[in-house]
């Protein structure tokens, strides 16, 4: 009567995601079902193919979702579609996930999908380690915390950070018109 | 001075919706004005039919709305779309009620919206009724609390639902290969 | 190492637009960047032009944004549009903001835009003012508070409130069939 | 395995003091054990006599208290003191009681114990309605919110209630000098 | 019906107590009733005679404070003193008021009370006024924040501030075994 | 500028007492100064010899404390104690950290103490292992939430564990009015 069912540390692994100081990107192609979409609602930015299919699976299964789907999916979506999706448990397809707001843009095929992610990824790498993990923290701050609490916070992390070194690089790019970005210190 | 204006009970009665242990369905035909979103708004999924049309109707008669619907409708689309249709009492339709993710689906006609709730409806019904009223719990939970509570709430919840008699019965089912969807015993 | 980074109060302007009693409605042409995202965020109504963009800029001048956006673009286009635009700083359009739910409507040019800016102020302006400022109030204290905590603050408010002079306008203004809406004073 | 194992409404009997608009006194005389605790947790105001003890006993019957003493006695007596008592499930007697905090006063025996109850019920019955049910609303309402939240809702339940009839006759009885203090309508 | 009652400011005086960088000591002779609760309420150190008497007012003039006290009292003595006290406006003294803590020491005169206020602040003034106002601006945010909320806003606070100056000196002085302890620069 | 400044995981396991499933009893002798107080504050049963003596002496340092005495210190002994004690890092002895909450009792003795723990200890060892872990949990529970919530967390988390075996063996030991308390099976 006492033994406790749990999830044996699936869902600290995908918390993880959320936790790291890096932006994740999440690649999708072809069935994102239970789990699946439980890791892609931890991840900061997400893409798909045109063939991905989605399915919050875990009430077919007769089980209540325990691995964060329930808690992330109605911040992505809205309320109201992630109940009619996650009571139903009806599949939805790819251009119905950008159109609600889940994932950012739709790939013809795998190889175009790879190629976007890489993109991003390496894009973002090339800026500020300082500002891209300061901005992914205040935006997971921002979620469960008033309007006070959020700026409290960010002023009180900017004034531990700034003014950067990084700083300084950008604001003498810019004076210099220098033709390449600046090369930011890893953190 | 202190006499007290209230609604008269009529506040509690549509938290009720949102309280009740199983997912509501609303069908929205022709006006859905003032009390009619403040309903639907506390209703877990929403269709509609393609001449329905919408409108937060209170400012207009010089109230500020105190049945739930500005509290419930940013959550369902969003701080922006809450606030403009609020402090405009504009009159929208349902391709953008849809659009916003105020309702899942729009129907030509009453015949075919009825027939797509109740398919929705009977569907539900199948499923594990423990799956399904955890489901909405835990998601109505997650609204107005951290991701920390509310993965911590459905571990609590789980522990004392799992593993159920649903649950081996679907694992039975699937291992079997079974035609018919298991049944399941009422709450 | 102590000297402590600062906005010189620029975010308490941006929050002041919040607080404001009054609707404040946001009318974008052309670029609207870094700051001027962060002011048309704490807007209640957003319009645009066609050929209006946007884009969440601070992560490439490497800082990490501090005036508000991080907090209220969330609120506005979801949890995940909000982390994708934060992190890439991607510019993005006038469609692709009113898909989101960040602008209400797109005008083609930068008259209709003014136009309807201004149709849409007197409109607002016409409507009770103590209506017009609660509902404003009771949706900004809905964003962070538990629906139970959001509907006993409306109803203390409307108690302090109702039955005002406005409500008895609008009703003699509906039994008399009166053309003419009525008239209300300030507050 | 999923039966629900619950109080009965009990619980809700002992929040219904909570939430009684006029302000519940305790008077305890003897054993305060278990439930007893439960219920002077909720009051407002707590007598004992001279004679009285208290045990939070609920560990010792093997179960995890569950009518609200877990969530009221840190707030009465610190969360050092809730802790140790309810974990040794310690007997304490009226002393204890009144040095934590737990009891206003210890009175020789039942009979001073019930005429100073009395003399308190009637000299609060004696005072503004208005403004004791306020004061035990605020009071109430504090106790979950941050400082910004609290400040901001009793001026709003006071901006509903003031000047009221009361304060008026206050200000005229002290302008009066009158010998009488005044007397309030119900509410 | 619409006229609000304010409190003039008063409350925002109060406030900015609190709000304040530095440590405010209030030091009581005589009579505390009222706003004089509200204003030692919002102080970090309270000293007083030991013919100071306090009095939680209010109720008694019909009013519902809304100074703050009803919101800092619970924080200093528990729920259960500060309804008692409020709910019957009841007088009480010095070693009454230090017993439930609300004052740290009561001296038997005003001299006594001028010198050990002028001491206190002495001692305070000499330490880090980095530490100093940071221990301030901690403890303030703990008190409506969960655990690890406030955990990680001191990590964040400290980041930004540590390794200081300030602990350096201590660290020399310390070493050198210095018969004085450290000057520390103004913030 | 960006080097953080961070407590090496000693904030975490102190952390670690406060989750531990078993309650933590800290018996003090002599000198508990910084991270001793930031040790014993999350214990959940403090004892001490006459002759300990306490500081939150980080302030002297020239640190803001960050390993959790300034979130913690407030709930055990209210936030007046905690402020003054923390911003004057005065020195305060046993008979004081009793009366103010900090400690359960004060032992002549480091021998008188050491039995005393280890009676303690045992006599909840003894006690049903679901029971004390539940009431643990509740309490840190009902330390960061309203009331509605603490009352349904507790509900929730007892419909998971009763009716446990335990309770049915102190019903069984009671109706037989054996001798001995029931022995209970681990967890």
């Amino acid at each position: 009567m006492t033994s406790a069912w749990s999830s044996f540390g699936a869902k600290d692994s995908i918390t993880a995601l959320e936790k790291c100081r890096w932006p994740v990107i999440a690649a999708v192609q072809g069935a994102c079902f239970g789990a699946g979409l439980d890791i892609i609602s931890a991840a900061d930015i997400r893409y798909c193919t045109e063939d991905a299919y989605f399915c919050v699976k875990e009430v077919d299964l007769a089980i209540t979702a325990d691995m964060g789907v329930l808690q992330r999916l109605p911040g992505l979506i809205g309320q109201g579609r992630a109940r009619e999706l996650s009571l139903t448990a009806r599949m939805f397809r790819a251009q119905e996930a950008k159109a609600m707001g889940l994932v950012t843009e739709v790939f013809p095929d795998a190889a175009a999908l790879q190629a976007a992610t890489m993109t991003c990824a390496v894009a973002i790498a090339a800026k500020s380690p300082l500002a891209v993990t300061g901005t992914k923290r205040v935006l997971l701050h921002s979620r469960c915390h008033s309007m006070g609490d959020g700026l409290e916070y960010v002023a009180t992390w900017n004034s531990a950070q700034m003014p950067s070194e990084d700083l300084h690089k950008v604001t003498q790019s810019l004076q210099n018109k220098a033709m390449q970005p600046p090369r930011f210190s890893k953190l």
